[in-house]
């Protein structure tokens, strides 16, 4: 048997855009990225892209990037890595051989127009078998700071497993499933590397940081330490682990579009004990290294199967 | 009558936080600026600030500063103006005199997060007489791109003036209204000027920016050009001048805390003829500009005013 061929028929899923009306633009902006179909060769400039890591900081993304250039040895680890979407702030976008790297800001919204725009990118470049990986922190409930956590299942305010969309000022409501086998191979790989303490449980996404999350340090709030404490209480319940932004969004499009998906988030603190993140600087690097650590060991293996079945 | 004391009786509103949980703190640690009361003298730092204006890209905020700093003559205009908030990349913060520049991101979750710590900062350094205006970009509805909309109401997807507030798993409803008068007054200003068309209607506030906007250029997209065109004909029929995606809560938050607040956006494009936009980066450069040009001036004329007073 043809060694390509095998290769071929591996998989081959693509990235599915829904919307008929993109084939009628004769060049589509991607406006927020700085980039477009008129203007870049997208299918060559993103053809191999394999796997996506987003994150909400640019500095973090680009750290990343470098770290992994180092550690796949793909490049020089010394080289620079110049900023894709460098005619824009909205976001930062850094490529090292199959692996994307881009930022996605705080916040529902602001992941959603980073998601829309990189699916439509991933489509347009006819990339195939991507996996994406959202690598954040977040706060913990009942964990030790600086655990991290594979999402199994992003839940809202109410600890219910949607995300609602709105459309034409009616409420659509999605679903928020992750990859289980992915969660549950990168589990596997923490347990091998033997570093830091990774669990499987749920992610609570929110739309606020202080009330939303029952933050007592906010500029505003109105309930007791007993209320959050008893809201934070029943999301453990509801079998939550942390509480973080973005996931509920990410989860729901990456679904939509076939992309095999992942969020894998340190906790910082302990929300239990605490609001405010008092931990040294490098204690608080530490942990936002891990996720990263993390990400790039399951990486590793991936290419190196690859390459095993070729 | 001792002048200073005309001046002392003028108004002094000061900026208000609704958290007793505030008392409790030793230091306050406003994590995502990286500006702390245990670390900074936040009076000394900000005790002068009248004036703040934010928006959402970290570049337009810093070329604001440096246009601000050259129209008050303050001070060399040549001079650099460091970025208060360079130990993080969540946001950037500039200061010229009375007027603090702060970028806020993308959405409502990210505007809030920095409002909850701008609201703690402007408290803690005992700042009064604070007026807050956001200079933003937007789609139009039915005007002429490069229309300039001051708010009268920030209004929801169904088109309601309310901002809904996630508490401890409940929704607690916010008003939304804006300062009229200072709607009026930069108005006003904006027809002394005579460089461009400036309204004041009402704006729409979204969660996302391409199915919450009813654009056809996502990734994802259920609906026909006629179901866009209904909703958005619907959003004009409410006065909708304009939509974006940070003014209810924006709104909602400057008057829980007393600030005097506007919001002055540009329009990018006519949503009513599309949904890219395709102007020169010429032309929406200098789109950007206005909301910039009209705040500088009004800020000229009551620093002016101010000093007349005197």
């Amino acid at each position: 048997m043809d060694p390509k061929e095998d290769k071929k028929s591996a998989s081959n899923s693509p990235v599915c855009v829904h919307n008929p009306h993109l084939d009628a633009l004769t060049d589509d902006i991607l406006y927020h990225f700085s980039l477009g179909t008129g203007t870049h060769n997208l299918p060559a400039m993103f053809g191999d892209v394999k796997f996506v890591c987003v994150g909400g900081s640019p500095w973090r993304m680009k750290s990343f990037t470098e770290y992994i250039a180092a550690e796949l040895a793909l490049k020089d680890p010394r080289s620079e890595y110049p900023n894709i979407c460098a005619g824009t702030d909205r976001y930062a976008m850094y490529k090292v051989g199959p692996v994307l790297s881009v930022s996605h800001g705080m916040g529902i919204p602001s992941i959603a127009i980073m998601l829309h725009e990189l699916i439509k990118l991933l489509h347009h470049a006819h990339c195939t078998d991507v996996t994406i990986i959202r690598i954040g922190t977040s706060g913990g409930i009942g964990l030790e700071p600086g655990t991290v956590v594979v999402t199994k299942q992003s839940v809202d305010a109410t600890f219910q497993p949607k995300f609602e969309q709105m459309i034409l000022g009616q409420t659509v409501v999605r679903n928020t499933d992750l990859d289980l086998s992915l969660a549950e191979e990168l589990l596997q790989c923490s347990k091998e590397m033997n570093q830091f303490e990774t669990v499987i449980g749920n992610t609570m996404c929110t739309l606020d940081f202080y009330e939303g999350q029952a933050r007592l340090d906010g500029a505003f709030c109105s309930y007791t330490e007993k209320d959050k404490r008893d809201y934070l209480m029943k999301a453990r319940e509801a079998q939550v682990c942390n509480i973080e932004m973005e996931s509920s969004v990410f989860a729901a499009m990456c679904k939509l579009s076939g992309l095999r998906a992942a969020v894998v988030c340190v906790t910082l603190l302990d929300r239990l004990k605490g609001d405010q993140l008092r931990s040294s600087p490098d204690v608080l690097h530490n942990y936002q290294k891990r996720p990263q650590m993390l990400v790039v060991d399951y990486i590793k293996k991936q290419l190196k199967a690859k390459a095993e079945r070729r």
